[in-house]
């Protein structure tokens, strides 16, 4: 009989409609002979509504303290869910993180995993009950109540369908899937239906609704399937796994973009080994996420860097890179908030050097500029003028073939 | 250096702005020199708002479930109110039930204390940070999440002061104490500065706020001191303590009334044994709270039988009574809904048999009809009709001197 670990994100037990709704589908997929393990997010934006309660409260907020409050989210949601289920004669068990056997380490709002006793887990399954697990959290060796973090609710589900052997882990949300660019800029995104770990690792992009990052890391490391799919059509969605060495791969499965950065770019830089390292050090230490990373070749003895930093991080980025530019008499800082980025991803790259250049082509066909490029072994990113990235987009998705049914 | 427990009611902590001056009053009150354990109850009106979520959600509510969800209200309030004390210099830390050392019975819903190992609470104290604990809550034998009942943060609070032996326990509520009598009724009302736990207990009445009785009936077994006080105006409240024998007890300590029930009266009952044990066990079956219970003395082999319920569990109360009034062949059986009852209140009414009397010759002065009466050691109540309530609490008020200094 197949086990399966689904998770239910925020969206999909918002109301009692939709909790209602889950315990349904529950129902009748456990009368198809299904085992099912449950693993709950908070309801809706019941977090974010946490959050900003407590920065009402205080200014300075204790992590140990911000973990007991976010934590009670999962929770309240995760007897919710178990409720419904009974009502739906589905015998269900809740259980929170410190139950379901979760220990983590001490580092509170963002806790990491050090082990998993499903043993509360097991029983309930044993017992015929469906345990419904709360996400995102634990319980850390000084018997603390832990929070994974934001998206720390597909860690849970994935881990748990790791060290329980479930056959995959369903990731519920509110898409069908993985697409094949954003249908809300490319009319033709189809959803895919097959992914490897890698390439969703790569598809860090706006609309682009995928699992939490480190969920997928920890699903790739242990080799746990993982179906991403609607709780509101129910339909099947995109499944994500291995690469399989016995198809041939898509040249290009995915064309993304991101509107969400800005450039900075600081010229006449003395080309001597330990700056551009003074520099992302510096950025990292202020938990900068710096995204792509250009530097120009050396003439007469100083080069130029451009880099992506998030909108919301470049006051702090641009004053950063001010001020070690002053310190090493660099030639100037300048910023560029009118970019966007505009990926391929694709395993079948691997083995089709073609594939940038007629990425390149296509763009220069539309006199869409290019500024900065960056490649990974299946990604190929560019940056070009954000009123350029609708057009670009659908080119590129035109161009791959994206939108013929695979 | 006093220790006390200090308890938080819904309404103390229901705003961020609420929570905050709690945490700048415990800054001051530390200042000052005690040492501090809180127990906090959730926020406002948010058990309620739960429960109607858990209705929406299911027909039949699990009481584990229940549980799990309710217990997470006390949670939120408990790190909440953690983060402000920490954000007022205050080193605080939260505890849930569970890890206070709560351990109950397997009751949910409505759970027993078995036990109080308040090693993580002591370990707090020692190490200067004020303990906060999560109310009516605990962990059972079985190792699942337990709520102790509405009103069950007071029980929390008496059962920790006992177990690590506080000087007192102080209930913070909206009111400034226990008064004479319900001020919105009688303007002249004061509130009263000490009362026995016999006192409180049989204050069961309309306008009278005061702790669960379940948690007074711990105090009186412990002999832990209370102090009703305002989380609102910090004023010093009432102290509810044993009677203190070496003082006169004052012959009156409060007037109270209650207007939240209703008559019942079976006729022409056969006067022989068992009758009226059957009606009320069968109301006791269906948790119908009987108060006063009158039975008339028999005539001609039949007698009367009245007594009081809760207005909203009239209905079901007089369908029981009927039953059993056809089953023996009882007269009739009719409803009375426009009662009141008014009681006396005090501990020296033990040694002073003259109360009772004053209080039905000032009823008749104003020509009040007395329909039921009960008495025990330290109450005497009378049910009135409803039209005469005012009237009746505000000539006893002043017949017993209630509104002057004591």
């Amino acid at each position: 009989m197949p086990l399966l670990v689904q998770k239910f994100g925020g969206t999909s037990v918002a109301t009692p409609d939709r909790i209602r709704e889950v315990a349904e589908q529950v129902r009748l997929r456990r009368r198809s002979g299904d085992d099912l393990v449950l693993v709950v997010s908070a309801m809706g934006t019941e977090t974010d509504e946490m959050l900003a309660l407590a920065r009402s409260v205080a200014d300075r907020r204790s992590g140990r303290e911000m973990d007991m409050l976010i934590t009670a989210g999962e929770r309240k949601a995760t007897a919710l869910v178990c409720m419904a289920l009974i009502d739906h004669n589905v015998p269900a068990e809740s259980l929170t993180g410190s139950q379901a056997g979760f220990i983590t380490d001490e580092t509170h709002e963002n806790a990491r995993i050090l082990d998993i006793r499903p043993q509360r887990v097991l029983a309930a399954l044993q017992g015929g009950r469906v345990p419904v697990v709360a996400g995102s959290q634990g319980v850390s060796t000084s018997n603390d109540v832990t929070f994974l973090g934001r998206g720390g609710s597909d860690t849970t589900a994935v881990a748990l369908a790791n060290v329980i052997e479930a056959d995959a882990c369903e990731l519920y949300t509110d898409v069908s899937g993985v697409f094949t660019s954003d249908p809300r800029v490319v009319p033709t995104a189809r959803r895919i239906g097959r992914l490897s770990y890698d390439e969703i690792l790569e598809m860090t992009a706006t609309g682009c609704p995928k699992p939490a990052m480190r969920s997928v890391e920890v699903a790739r490391a242990r080799g746990v399937r993982l179906h991403v799919r609607s709780a509101f059509t129910w339909e099947a969605g995109t499944w994500i796994g291995e690469e399989d060495p016995s198809m041939e791969q898509p040249l290009v499965s995915a064309v993304t973009h991101d509107i969400s950065e800005a450039k900075i770019t600081i010229t006449g830089v003395p080309d001597r080994p330990g700056i551009a390292g003074a520099l992302f050090r510096r950025l990292a230490d202020l938990d900068v996420n710096v995204d792509m990373i250009v530097q120009n070749v050396s003439a007469d003895g100083v080069t130029d860097i451009s880099f992506t930093v998030p909108r919301r991080q470049l006051g702090i980025s641009t004053q950063v890179t001010r001020d070690l530019g002053a310190e090493i008499g660099a030639g100037g800082v300048s910023e560029d908030t009118d970019i966007a980025r505009v990926s391929l991803i694709g395993a079948g790259m691997k083995s089709n050097p073609g594939v940038a250049a007629t990425m390149f082509e296509k763009l220069g066909e539309r006199s869409i500029n290019i500024e900065m490029i960056s490649t990974s072994a299946i990604r190929i990113s560019c940056v070009v003028r954000s009123e350029d990235v609708v057009q670009a987009v659908n080119v590129l998705h035109d161009a791959f073939g994206l939108a013929e049914a695979s």
